[in-house]
C-alpha cells in the first residue's frame, strides 16, 4: 500500500474506533445492549467508509470538528447492517472476520435490537453535530437515510436476496451493488463534500467517483473470491461459485471482470481530475481498492 | 367515547393512513419490500401516537403543513418495532390484531429488512419537512432518535426481556414502561409542542402529561389482561399471569393497580391546567386511555 495512504489510515483508524466507543458510551445503553453494540463495532474491518469521509476533507484541505462524528455515523449504519445480515434468517453466518457473529454471542433477540439501536444512534449523532449549521445537518440526515433505507442499502439487500434465486444480467448485478454497497459509499463521499463546502459541480464529480469505486470494490471482491486463498482472505473462497450466485466473473469471465475493474478504476481517477493534483487521498483509495489482495 | 374525540379520530385516522401509504410509495421500494412495509402499516391499531401529535397542535390552535408527516414518522417507528418484536427470536407471535404477523407472510428475512427500512424512512421524512426551519427539523430528528434507540424504546425492549426472567420492583417496572412505550409517546407530545411553538414551560408541563398517560396506558393494559375477555380484547387474556411476568396488578393487586391508574390519570389532567380550558383533546385522550375497554 502507498505510504501516504498507509499513514493516513494508521493515524485515523484509532481515532474512529475511539470516537465510536465514546458515542456508544454516551448513549448509555443497558449493560447487555452496550456489550452487544460494542462487540460488533470492535469486530474491526477496514473502516473504508469513515476513512473516505475524512479523505474528502483532507483532499479539499478543510477541517471540520464534525467530520469524525459523521464518519462514525456511517460506520455504525454499516455495522448494524452486518449484524442483521449475519442473522440465521438472513445469511446465517457464525463467523465474521474470524470472530463469532453477534447473535452467536448475545443471542438473536439482542442482535436484532443492537442492530436497531446502532441504526438509531447514527441519526442521534447527526442530530448533535456541533459545528455545521442545521441546514447542513438536516441535509446529512436526508442523505444518510436515503443511502441506508429502501432506496439504498436495504433495497440492495432485498435485490440481492431475490437475485440469489435467478441469473442476473450485468445491468441487474450493477443495480444490486449500486444499492447494497454503493449507496453508503456514495454517502461517505457526499457527506465529505458537504462538510468541505464543495461546489455543486465538484459534488457531482465526486458522485461519479464514488459510483465507480463502489462498483470497483465489488468486482474486486468477486475476483478475490476466485483468485485468493482462504488463508489470505480470512473467509472461504469460491463461495460464489458454490452458491451459483451471479458475479462479475460468472457473467464476464475472469479476464472480462478484470477489464471491467480496470474501466471502473480509470473512470474513478478521471472524475477526480478537477482536484488538479496527483496523489490525492481519493486517488490512492481508488488504487488501493483495485490493487488490494484482501 | 367522547363525541369530540370520536370525530377527531374519525377525521384524522384516514388522513394518517393515506399519508403513510404515500410516503412509502414515494420511497419506491422493490415490490416485495413495499408489500411487506405496507402490510404492517395496514395492520391497523389505534394510531394513538400520530393522533397525539395532531392533538397537541389542535389544543394550541395551531396548524402545520408538516404535522401529518411528523405524525406518520413516529407511527412508522412504532410499526417497525412491532415487526421486529413479533419475530421468532423475540416474542414469536404468529398473529397481531387478528392478522398474520409480517414474518409469517413474507418470511423472516424480509420482515427484518422491512422493519429496518421503516425505521430509516421515519428519518427520511423528518429530513424532508417543508414548513419548519432546519433547526426545528434537526431537533425533531434528535428527539425521535433519542426516543427510539438505546436510551428509549429499544432500551426498554432489552429491559423488558431481562425483566421476564426475574421479579421486578414497582420502580423497575416503571423504568421498563417509561422506556419501552413511554419514550415514543413523549416524542409525540414534544414533537407537537415543537410544531406548535410551545414555550419551554408549556413543553415541560406537556412532558409531565405524556409521562403520566404513558404509564396509565400500560397499567390499563395490565388491568384489561385480567378483567377483559379474549373476544373483547382480540388477544388472549391472562397472558401475563400465565407467563408470571411482573405487572402492576401482580405487584399492587388489582385494586392497587386501579388506584395507581387513577393517580396517573389525575396527574395527567393536572399537568394540562396551563391550557386553561376544559375538554381539550389531550384531556379527552387521557380520559379515553383510562376508560377504554380494549
Amino acid at each position: 500500500m502507498n505510504n501516504r495512504l498507509q499513514s493516513f489510515i494508521s493515524e485515523n483508524v484509532p481515532k474512529i474506533d475511539a470516537e465510536m466507543h465514546k458515542l456508544i458510551q454516551k448513549e448509555n445503553p443497558t449493560p447487555q445492549l452496550k456489550e452487544s453494540m460494542i462487540y460488533s463495532v470492535n469486530a474491526g474491518g477496514k473502516r473504508i467508509r469513515p476513512l473516505l469521509v475524512l479523505a474528502v476533507l483532507e483532499d479539499f484541505m478543510k477541517t471540520s470538528k464534525d467530520a469524525l462524528k459523521v464518519a462514525c455515523a456511517v460506520e455504525l449504519i454499516h455495522t448494524y447492517s452486518l449484524i442483521h445480515d449475519d442473522l440465521p434468517c438472513m445469511d446465517d453466518d457464525d463467523y465474521r472476520r474470524g470472530k463469532l457473529t453477534n447473535h452467536k454471542v448475545f443471542g438473536e433477540a439482542t442482535a436484532v435490537l443492537a442492530g436497531d439501536a446502532l441504526q438509531t444512534l447514527a441519526f442521534t449523532i447527526l442530530a448533535s453535530l456541533e459545528e455545521v449549521d442545521s441546514s447542513k445537518a438536516i441535509r446529512l440526515v436526508g442523505l444518510l437515510a436515503s443511502a441506508s433505507g429502501a432506496k439504498g442499502m436495504v433495497g440492495g439487500q432485498i435485490l440481492d436476496m431475490e437475485g440469489e434465486k435467478v441469473s442476473l444480467t450485468l445491468e441487474q448485478l450493477e443495480e444490486v451493488h449500486l444499492h447494497k454497497t454503493g449507496a453508503l459509499l456514495s454517502f461517505c463521499i457526499e457527506a465529505g463534500a458537504v462538510l468541505a463546502n464543495a461546489t455543486e459541480l465538484e459534488t457531482c464529480q465526486l458522485r461519479e467517483y464514488s459510483k465507480n469505486i463502489g462498483l470497483a470494490f465489488q468486482i474486486k471482491d468477486d475476483i478475490l473470491d476466485i483468485t485468493s486463498t482462504t488463508e489470505l482472505l480470512g473467509k472461504p473462497v469460491n463461495s460464489d461459485t458454490a452458491s451459483q450466485k451471479s458475479t462479475y466473473p460468472s457473467l464476464l469471465g475472469l479476464d472480462g471482470a478484470k477489464q471491467q475493474l480496470q474501466k471502473y478504476h480509470e473512470n474513478a481517477l478521471e472524475s477526480l481530475s478537477f482536484l488538479d493534483k496527483e496523489g490525492s487521498l481519493l486517488e490512492l483509495f481508488a488504487d488501493y481498492i483495485v490493487q488490494r489482495d484482501i
